[in-house]
C-alpha cells in the first residue's frame, strides 16, 4: 500500500494537498460511546496553526475542522469518522515558479522522480501543511486516552539551535507561542528567532514529549514494538532526522551500572529506559526526542536546478517560520497519542480489557 | 496483531524464544527466479555469532539454518520460504533461577505484566537470540538489493562508550571482531573491553548504516516514509534506544544555510539528509545511526524484587557480550535491507517496473 | 481494524452513513499519471442511482461526487484521492420512528448489539447507500484496468425472483434499467415487478459478472486467491447470501471428467473453473455469480420489537426498491474491478511489471 | 504482500509445499494463558488424515506435528506458536514426469505463468497437503472458542453427487469416514464412491458448517463483515467454488416476507439470515455451505499440452480422493474457527471485553 494509513486498529488514513480544495483523514476503529465535538478537535488545530507569532509563517490558514460522519447524537459511534478542513486560502499563485524548479531540502525532486509528476503548489502532498489532519486525528485518540486511562501526552521545546531547555519537570507550561517550558528562555528564544529573520535563515530543533500514566504492558514485540511505532510515528513527521527514547543516543556512552533502571519494591529508581523495556511499557512516563532540521526554505539564495537539470539560483520568496520544529510539538503529541490508542487496542485484543498489575512499579516519576 | 511481522510486500514474520526447540521465520512474497542457498544465509548468521571473540558471549549457537520450503532446484519459486534454526544448546539449567526474579533493565518485568506468564529461560522471546532470524531473513534481501539492483548495505562501529570512529569513506572494511572500519581503534577497542570486564560493567554503542545505490524515489509518504520505517526496523532492535538519519540529532543546532543540501547539475553537493527528502530516497547514500544501551546482564550485582515484589540483589552469572551493541551491526544492516526491499516492492506496485529517473543527482559520493 | 478498508495495494477506505452530512473515500495507491476526472467517475455513480425506474426507490441523490485531492491538472498524482459526495436529500425526520425498532432482517438489531449505539436514520453505515462510495472508488479502478490492461468488467441480471436469463454471450448489453441483457425478458421483469408492488413485497435476485481480458496470473496463494478476495468483496455488498465462481455450486454434482477444463494447443476447451485455477487467473473470463436477498423493507406488516423488548408490528413506509438486487450489478462490477486491480498490484509489486506468458491459452471465450 | 497470511489479530501464516522437507504455521497473537498441547492439535490433523478409508488417497501422511515455541510449560504464553510437520513420506520421484506437462484443472499452468517457475512435486504449494497447517492452527483456534466462549464449530457432508443429505439437527454427530450425519446415507455414498472409482471418475461435494453459540456482534462493517470473510476464508480451500451463508442462492426466488428474520420478544423465529445481519453475527447459530468440485486427478484420459505447447493425453497416476470435497469438512471447520477467533480479537480490540447484550434473540435454535 501506498503508505498514507497509520496503525493497525485505531487507523488513520489521510489525503490532500497543501493547495487543494481539502484535508481530510477517516478514522477507522474508534470505540463507540465517546462524546466527541468538532471543538474537541478544533482546541488541537488551533495550537499547530502557524500565524500565532510573528515567527510563523503569515499565511492564513482558518483550519475549521468539520466531522462528517461517525458521530451520532454527540457520541461515536464506532463507525469512520470523516474529517475535513477546506483549503480557504489557497493563493496558488504565489507558487507558480515553483512548478519549474526542485528546491534544495525540499521533496520536489523526489515526489517527480518516483511519481513522474507532482502538485507543486506549496509543496502538494508533501507539505507541512498535511500534518493537520495528524493533529485532528491525535486529537480524538488524546481525549479518549485522557477520559479512559487518564493518560496525559505533553511536549515541550527542549533545543533550538544554540538554546536549550535542561530539566522539567510534571507539570509543566507548554502554553506559549515557543511550547517552551522555561519563562527564562522565551526572551532569549524571541531574540535569537529576531535575529534569525535579518540574517535571512532558519534554525533546527529539539522537541521532547513525555506520556504520564500509560499502563504497563502496551507494545507488541518483536516488530512492533512500542518504541518502534513511536519512532515510525515520530520519524514521519515533516523535517524529522532522529527520535529517541529515554536517554537515547546518551546510552553509546554509558555503564550498564549507570544505566539500567534499578527496582526496589517501591518502584523503579531511575528511568533511563524511558518507560519501555523490550518493547513494551513499563508503567513509567514514556519520554522521547526529536530532532527536526531547520526550515528549508530560506530567502538567502541558493544553488538548484531546473526541471530542464540547469543551473538556477533559488530564493523563497513569502514567509515561512524560521524553525519549523516549534510547530512540530502538537504534530509530535498527536502523533504519540494516536500510537499509544493503537496499542492500547492491540493489546486489549488479544490479552482483554483488564489486565491487573502483578505490582506497579511505576513510580518514582520521572 | 501482534507485532512479529515486518513488511507489506517482502513480508517477515519470526517465531521463537531463546530456549525454545527451535527459531524460525517465513518470509513471504520473495520474488521467484533467485539462486538461494542455506549458505547464502548462512554467511551472514556466521557473522552476528557470538563467540568469535573473547568478548562475546560464550554461549555456542551453531546457528545452522535450514530451508524448509520456497525454494526449488535452488531458486526461489515465490511461495514462503520457510526459515529455521535448532536451539542446539539449549542449557535452561543456567537460568532457572531467574524464574521468581525481574532482572532490572530486561524484558521480564513488562513481559509478565503484559500476558501474566513469561518463558524466563534465556529471556524468551525478549532474548536477543531472536535477532538470529532477521538476520537470516535479511540475507535474502540483502542478495536479492545486489544481485538485481546493486544495492549494497555496510554498517560499522562508530562508537563505544568513549570511544569514536570518526569518518568513513567507502569502501571500508568491517570484516573484524568489531566492526570497526578504522584498524588503529580496534586495539584501543580492546583494551577498553578488557577492563569493562574486569569492573565488572557494560557499555553502549552506536552503530552507523550505508546503504548505497539506493535507487531514486523509495519512500511511500506520508507515514511509511522510507526514513520512518527504517526507524521502525532500527527502533525494534533489541538494545537500541535512538534512530538518526543523515544528520541526526545535529540538525537541531544547524541553520538553514548550512544544513540543505544544494543542487547543482553535477548532483548534489552534499548529503546531510542522508539520503532521503520527503520520505523518498534521494539516490544518494542512505546514511543511518543507531544508539545501542550497555548489556543489561552484568556482574556486579544491582536492586531489584521477585516475583513477590521483595527486594533481592541481582548478580548476573555466565558471560555475556559486555557491549552488546557491536554484535548490532550484522542485524542493523539485515533490518535495512528488509526494509529497502519492502519498498522497491511498494514502490513497484504502485509505479511499475522502471521509472526512468529524470535525472540523476546521487553524487558526488558521501 | 475495524473493516473499512478493502484491498492491499489498492486501498479504498470509506465513511459515511445515510443521513449524515457526507459519504467519502480514500483510495491510496492509484498509479500516478493516469487521466481522471469527476465526469470518469459520475458516469457510474449514476448507473447504481435509484429513481430511474418507477421500481426503485423514489429519494433523490444526486450523487454528486468531488475529487479533493490526488488529481492534478488532470492526472492522478499517486497521492491519496479524497472523494465526497455530499448528501443532499437527508430527510432524517422520516425515521425518526425507527429509532426506537429493530426492523426485521436489518442491522439494526445488531449495531445496537455492537456498539450500543446506533445511528438510526436510513440505515445509518449499513445502508446501502453507502456502496456509493464503492462504485466511486471501483470507476477508478475501473478505469485504469481497461485503458491499461484492455480488462472489462460487465455484471447482469441472472435472475429474478422466478425470472431467470439463460446465456448471455459477450459483447451484451446491460443498458436498461434491470441490467437485464435478454430483451425480451425486460418485460416479464416490469411485470412482475408491477404486482409485486401490488401485493407490497420485494424479491431476491441473482447478478452475473463476466470480466474479460484479464491477464494470466494474478492472484496470490494460499489464503489471499483471486477467487477468495472475489468473493470478500462480493460478499461484502448489502444483501449478498451466495457467491459463485465458475460453475459454483453446480460442481458439487459434476463428475471430474465432466468438470475439468482440458487444454489444447488451440486454449482451454471450457470454463468450468471461470477463469481461476489454484487462485489464480487463467486468461479465460473471470466469472462470478451472487445471490441478493429480497428487500427487508417492505409494507406488509412483521413482527419485530422495540428497544424495550416488546413485541411491535413493523410496516416500512416510504417507497424501496422491491428489489436491491438490480442495482448490484454496477456495484458488483465496481468491486470485482477493486479486486482486479489491487492484485495486479500486488502481482506486480513481487513479479515485476511484465511476465511474458509462456503460453496464451485464454480462448476460445467463455 | 503475497497472500500466505490469515487475519488481522490472530493472524496464521503458513509455508510448504507437498513434497518439501516440512510444513509449517506461524500463530501470532494468540491470548496468553491458554493450555495447549500437540495433542489438542494433532486431534484435528487426524481428522483430515488421508487414508481412514479406502477412498481416500493411500498416500501415508503422518502429519505429526510440531509445537516449536509459544507454548511454555503446557501454556500459550502470547508470543507467536510455531507449528511444523515433517513431510516423511516424499516419494518425489512418482511426480516427476509432471514437470514437463499442465495437468487439467490443477493449479499447473496458472504457477508456471505467474511465478515462471513451480515445484511440480505433488502439485508443490497448491497441494491441498497445504491445508494440513490451516487445520493445525484452526485447531488452536476452536480450543480457546470453545473454552472461553462456548462456541462449537461443526461441519457435514451435505451433498455428494447425487446424494444429498437434507436436513440436520443439534446436536449431530459427523465421526465417520464421510462426515456424514445421516446413518442411513452412509452406505448409499459408500456405494456411489465404489462405483466411481470402477468408472476411473471423481465427483464434487457440498459441505455444511454450523458455528453454535457465537456471542451477538462479531464482524466489522463494511468490507470486513463476518460473512464477507468467512466467505474469503471458505472460498480460499482448494476446489471451493462456492460459498452460502444462510439460505444462500435460496434468496434469488425467496420473497421479501419469506425471508425476514421475524424478531419476537421469545428471539428470532427463524434464520434465513444464517445468524448474520449486516455483517455482524446475531447470536444465531452461523451457517455456511460450501461446493467443491469433483478431484481434478481422476484416472480417465484427458486432453492437455506439455510445457512445449504440444497436445498430449494426461492420466493420473497413483490413487487420489475421488471426492476432495469429504475430507475439507475439517479444514472448512477449521477456518470458520480462523475467522471467528479473529473477529472475537477484533471485536474486543474497539468494544472491550464485555458488551452486554442489550437482549438476546439467539433462540429458538435453527
Amino acid at each position: 500500500m501506498s503508505g498514507n494509513t497509520l496503525g493497525q486498529n485505531f487507523r488513520v488514513t489521510t489525503f490532500g494537498e497543501s493547495h487543494g480544495i481539502a484535508l481530510g483523514a477517516i478514522i477507522d476503529g474508534c470505540p463507540p460511546g465517546m462524546e466527541l465535538s468538532e471543538e474537541d478537535i478544533q482546541i488541537e488545530l488551533d495550537r499547530r496553526k502557524p500565524g500565532t507569532s510573528k515567527h510563523a509563517t503569515a499565511r492564513r490558514e482558518d483550519d475549521k475542522v468539520q466531522i462528517l460522519s461517525g458521530v451520532f447524537e454527540g457520541k461515536t459511534t464506532g463507525t469512520p469518522i470523516g474529517l475535513m478542513i477546506h483549503n480557504t486560502d489557497q493563493r496558488s499563485k504565489d507558487y507558480s515558479k515553483v512548478a519549474e524548479t526542485f528546491r534544495p531540502a525540499h521533496a520536489d525532486y523526489t515526489y517527480t522522480q518516483k511519481y513522474g509528476i507532482r502538485d507543486y503548489r506549496g509543496g502538494g502532498r508533501s507539505s507541512a501543511r498535511e500534518t493537520a489532519m495528524r493533529v485532528a486525528a491525535g486529537a480524538v485518540a488524546k481525549k479518549y486516552l485522557k477520559e479512559r486511562l487518564g493518560i496525559e501526552i505533553k511536549g515541550y521545546l527542549s533545543q533550538l539551535g544554540p538554546i536549550t531547555v535542561d530539566h522539567v519537570s510534571w507539570p509543566f507550561d507548554n502554553d506559549n507561542e515557543y511550547f517552551c517550558p522555561d519563562k527564562n528562555k522565551q526572551e532569549e528564544i524571541r531574540q535569537y528567532m529576531d535575529n534569525l529573520l535579518k540574517q535571512k535563515d532558519s534554525v533546527g530543533a529539539k522537541i521532547s514529549i513525555i506520556a504520564k500514566n500509560v499502563p504497563v504492558g502496551l507494545g507488541e514485540p518483536v516488530f512492533d514494538r512500542l518504541d518502534a511505532d513511536l519512532a515510525h510515528a515520530l520519524m514521519s513527521i515533516n523535517a524529522v532526522k532522529g527520535v529517541e527514547i529515554g536517554d537515547g543516543f546518551a546510552v553509546a556512552a554509558q555503564r550498564g551500572t549507570e544505566h539500567r533502571d534499578e527496582m526496589t519494591p517501591e518502584g523503579f529508581v531511575s528511568n533511563h529506559a524511558g518507560g519501555i523495556l523490550g518493547g513494551i511499557s513499563t508503567g513509567q512516563d514514556i519520554v522521547a526526542h526529536i530532532a527536526l532540521k531547520p526550515t528549508s526554505s530560506i530567502m538567502t539564495p541558493g544553488r538548484s536546478i531546473n526541471t530542464e537539470g540547469e543551473a538556477i539560483e533559488m530564493v523563497t520568496k513569502g514567509r515561512h517560520d524560521p524553525c519549523v520544529g516549534i510547530r512540530a510539538t502538537p504534530i509530535a503529541e498527536a502523533k504519540v497519542a494516536l500510537v499509544l490508542m493503537d496499542h492500547f487496542m492491540r493489546n486489549r485484543a488479544q490479552n482483554g480489557d483488564v489486565i491487573p498489575p502483578v505490582m506497579d512499579l511505576a513510580h518514582p516519576e520521572t
